[in-house]
């Protein structure tokens, strides 16, 4: 059984989707379940309500949980750094929790959802490679680097199979717009609101942008490579592109213009971050396959309507 | 003024005294302080009763202190990992906290005591530079490391100046026993209670053993050293001798034979853990002074007559 943590996110649906569709067993454990959702996978899928501040509903929702994937996070890389504490004590204590209890429970493989756009920190080479030192200035990135390093303290310790994913910055349909967290939705939600865009610093700052179907391969390939794997791998597309540049895409896929708003850049923003996924390439046999005026076509498309419902195949 | 966080530890107490000598204005700070240490440095120092799990006295105690010297540590190298949730609570959390603190009371440089033998985990070189990955195996290596990572994120953003010490083992005059800490006090308690020295596993895990005046010195040079430091920096002796080693020298110091009862080894043990101490030497113009047989003689000597008090000169 394949347990998938935060099952009802923007990547848990379509992660447990695609799981569903190979015909894998999936337990989905979520805080809550979206109605339409939870109607859509019910009968094809356990699910489970549980969040990482319930201890106990986590650890009993791992019977017979083979592999896990954690894709929960109740931090968020846009929040300031004052909610340092909050972050360390509503998120790596609970994950440290669920880890002991993944072991006790008998789960052999643990596939966790980390930041490639906040772990490594300023000054890093670009692309950056899995073994760049890893300093974050961000209190999100602070905490992704914890749980990975508990993962891999009990991957050596206790023998735990981990395949890490620090993943860049995903996009697609289905991603809801959240307050500091994913441009290209923030951009829609500005649209379909008839508002200006939004634009931190000058809209030069480059990032490495993946497309949902992309990230799900990854994840995919992680729950199935064979042999005892204790990896950290990079998820990207292996490319860069400016903030100006996506709002131009998306202008361009929906055929529209938009005004802009220049506001003061974050001081947790990092200039550059695009990632080095040789390694991911050569463990995982995966590779990103959409390419971004394809994503963006799609992404567009779902955001005009919501009714037809992608399918990241 | 220098506040000393954990004045009345191993180090700590060793580090007022030797500010004091320097006639620097000191705070010393602690969680309670010995009657006699209190007596010897009262009427030369500012005590104030604090720790770390007292967050407002922690925070009052910081006015007026433009230099911070953080020693205090509640979890211990030799404990299990099962404390990794307390760890963090009682250690990360705090710490935190308390460099929150610190940049609101204007505090401009932090020094922090981290382990040189923890935070860097089995496979690195030897010796391990600074710049070797950092991968604990313990729950202790893992909190010192993440402290480290919440101080060079305020030095990033917020401009504080850090010098971060990963300290090797040390011993010296006026270390005491204490369950899974300090090799060389653990074996002269075996020997003044008569019982055979306790060596885990064949007693061939060489470590890095360095005279507690030479940490004093290291902790003075980054109080002093000029500039706008943001640095990590090892402080070892720069040579490894085996626990069957340390045993010989301690017996040959005391002109006495010991028992050994040799039992298993300790899962979170690294077999070696020698620093490259060249950044160090560089940064700081420090050097180890104390030659090996020298240290443990006067370590020896102190332990077998407590009232002739050892001053780390």
């Amino acid at each position: 059984m394949i347990g998938v943590y935060g099952a009802d996110g923007f990547i848990g649906r379509h992660l447990v989707r695609r799981l569903i569709e190979r015909g894998l067993p999936v337990r989905a454990v979520s805080r809550r379940f979206d109605r339409d959702f939870a109607d859509e996978v019910e009968d094809l899928a356990d699910l489970v309500a549980a969040d990482l501040s319930q201890p106990l509903a986590m650890a009993s929702s791992l019977q017979d949980v083979s592999t896990v994937v954690q894709l929960m996070s109740s931090s968020s890389p846009g929040l300031k750094n004052d909610h340092a504490v909050a972050d360390i004590t509503e998120n790596v204590v609970p994950h440290v929790e669920f880890l002991q209890n993944c072991l006790r429970a008998g789960v052999k493989r643990y596939i966790f959802l980390s930041s490639g756009g906040t772990v490594y920190g300023p000054g890093a080479p670009v692309p950056t490679p899995e073994t760049a030192p890893t300093n974050p200035i961000s209190s999100h990135g602070l905490t992704k680097l914890f749980v990975e390093k508990y993962i891999q303290m009990h991957g050596h310790v206790d023998g735990l199979e981990y395949i890490i994913l620090r993943v860049a910055n995903p996009f697609g349909p289905g991603q809801t717009f959240r307050k500091g967290q994913g441009l290209v939705p923030a951009i829609i939600e500005r649209w379909q609101k008839g508002q200006p865009v939004r634009i931190f610093g000058d809209g030069a700052a480059r990032r490495d942008y993946i497309f949902i179907s992309d990230v799900i391969d990854a994840i995919e390939a992680a729950i199935a490579v064979r042999g005892t794997p204790r990896h950290i791998l990079n998820i990207g597309s292996g490319e860069t592109r400016s903030v100006n540049e996506v709002v131009e895409a998306i202008e361009s896929a929906g055929g529209i213009t938009m005004a802009r708003e220049y506001v003061a850049a974050r001081s947790t923003d990092v200039d550059v971050a695009c990632l080095d996924i040789s390694q991911a390439r050569a463990v995982l046999g995966w590779a990103p396959r959409i390419p971004f005026t394809e994503a963006m076509a799609l992404t567009v498309a779902q955001a005009l309507d919501p009714s037809q419902r992608y399918a990241a195949k």
